[in-house]
């Protein structure tokens, strides 16, 4: 099978233009086929402010009401995806920008409202694996901004773990496939404060171990239930850590990998 | 050989919801491949104004400097075609939504610096007909927002009339094409005041006859010189009319076609 390496990138290499560039080196160098999905980051905060609306939290988190959503949908989907796209072009990456209603990518419906109504917020149902091995193989290097769509017209903002996730999930069966959570931290850490202090590895008994002992709490919690979701569903590997580390990431010199054993 | 149709559509369409959707419907029911190129449409301009950019025109063109630039992109390439996107698959449409700078498909350079600096636009160098093809092979709808790239990294503006011309020049060899420009007129008017008195059918001598009268004038001229620039370079037909009256024009029983002779 060939390899496949899914990288999730947040918004601390977005928001930072010498970052980002680094990080596209290093991605572009990536060897295999590759998929790139990218978060947010800073800007849509800032677009939203500058065009006056207010953005609604609900304990903490986002809502995506209407105005949130069209400002999504242009700075996810428009400015950081194209730029992303623009990039890789130019340092002779053949990449292609999608977003879930491109080509019916990936298809999701509203999050059902329960306490909360959490807006245009979409759960995956399912992905296109055909139509994204067929890119692949035509040696295509795919840019994924979080948004998916209903099939029914509707866009929908979409966690970017989630959509790597998913994407990883609906591809293990065609391909050797490592899935790449990077955020501002070296990996799972010991200590919190303490960046030296990286778990190498993870299995599911060590992570019951380590919620237990609230070595791992708050927003990793969901971070790591996706790596062993993804496992379970045939990803050979997760490994979790710097943006700014890829290379070593990918050779396993760094981060924290997440193991079924 | 398989059929192409290349619609492009302007930005009285884009504006208005209804309209759109109504549109949208008649190109969904479009038999064979297909291919839409979106305009800009008003609300760049309603976006620039709210962000407080100042949008700068020379002899009445638009200067795409780096504040438009980053607008056009959020807005085209995000807002505008990621909603067509959507709405088409909700039509039973697979569309899939490009830039040039996806898959390489529209290589362009930044317009030479002669009297004006016009910014960040681009004249078209390369369409990838071999990547186009294979999507349009997969049965997938394209749809193109207005921006290239010069594979440099840089996006670029990029006129929509030229970008449909230039692909349907690019896959002419492939498929039996039609590129149909529509606008907010019904055709080529004998008259510009009276909306019945649509030309039919216009080769190369009648335009230079029309041109000298000056039955055609501003505008119109570019549009048509695109046009025999497209026949030319072997598409098979264009044909210039409304866009409320597509599968009319489609039929040959609406606005201006142009032909060989």
């Amino acid at each position: 099978m060939n390899r496949l390496s899914i990288i999730k990138i947040g918004g601390n290499i977005i928001d930072d233009e010498a970052k980002l560039a680094a990080f596209l080196d290093a991605f572009a160098a990536v060897r295999g086929k590759k998929i790139l999905v990218h978060g947010g980051g800073k800007l849509a905060t800032k677009i939203a402010d500058e065009l006056g609306i207010r953005q609604q939290l609900v304990d903490g988190r986002r809502i995506t009401d209407a105005a949130t959503l069209k400002i999504v949908t242009m700075v996810y989907a428009g400015t950081i995806n194209k730029n992303i796209v623009a990039q890789l072009q130019a340092r002779g990456c053949n990449a292609i920008g999608l977003t879930g209603a491109d080509g019916n990518a990936i298809l999701a419906h509203k999050r059902g409202t329960a306490a909360i109504d959490y807006g245009y917020v979409g759960d995956v149902d399912a992905v296109d694996a055909p139509f994204l091995t067929s890119l692949l193989e035509q040696d295509k290097v795919l840019v994924f901004a979080p948004i998916t769509h209903d099939g029914k017209g509707q866009l929908l903002n979409t966690n970017a773990d989630t959509i790597a996730q998913e994407i990883a999930r609906g591809l293990s069966s065609t391909f050797e496939t490592s899935l790449i959570y990077s955020f501002e931290k070296s990996g799972v850490l010991m200590n919190a404060e303490d960046e030296s202090s990286v778990i190498g590895r993870i299995n599911p008994a060590y992570y019951q171990e380590l919620k237990q002992q609230q070595v791992i709490f708050a927003g990793m919690i969901p971070k790591l239930d996706n790596a062993f979701a993804a496992l379970k569903s045939g990803v050979q590997k997760v490994i979790i850590g710097r943006a700014e580390e890829l290379s070593q990431l990918l050779a396993g010199q760094s981060g924290t990998t997440i193991v079924h054993d």
